[in-house]
């Protein structure tokens, strides 16, 4: 890793709930998936475990993708956008990326 | 236009403060360019302009993306996820997304 977890998160612009939005894009396809909601932690053990980690907001609990389902997510690249406010997770997903069953969250189209 | 303004918005939860995010994604390399939040109005402007809008949450306005810069982006598609709480928009984009003057805002690798 070229850079340390403190390191990592100091580099991050979490809001005021401690939170910072993350984009999963497929390492293959380039679809973008879903985007949900990381804290310091779920950033740390995506970082250290290589699997995707987000935070519930509903559950208010640390939640590994896929723990249930089985549709996980690896992470393949983690990227920041310029001002630290944004992730974008690059991964190998298993299965689909929705809990509706649709590969990607992003299935309704308006226009 | 397959719904009105109003029925599309009623499908879109808004945060507390009346935004929601917009993710930007390349409609020819599939590159994510950036991240900013719409608000009903940059949703609306955006929609039936086709030129993408946001919201600036530093300005507290109402931004046309590349009204100063040039740096347009002219919305292919608008999808929003099954929560609807995120927007995605496919777009042409002139010049770089990034106000740094990099192409996409998400250039940093963290890992």
């Amino acid at each position: 890793m070229e850079h340390d977890i403190t390191e990592i998160l100091g580099m991050i612009k979490f809001t005021e709930n401690g939170l910072v939005p993350a984009i999963a894009q497929d390492f293959q396809s380039g679809e973008v998936l879903m985007m949900a909601w990381m804290n310091a932690e779920a950033i740390e053990k995506t970082l250290t475990s290589g699997q995707v980690h987000y935070w519930s907001r509903s559950r208010n609990a640390i939640w590994r993708k896929g723990e249930t389902s089985g549709h996980t997510q690896t992470m393949k690249e983690f990227l920041i956008d310029c001002d630290g406010d944004t992730i974008l997770v690059i991964i190998e997903q298993v299965g689909p990326a929705c809990h509706t069953g649709e590969h990607s969250c992003f299935f309704t189209k308006i226009l």
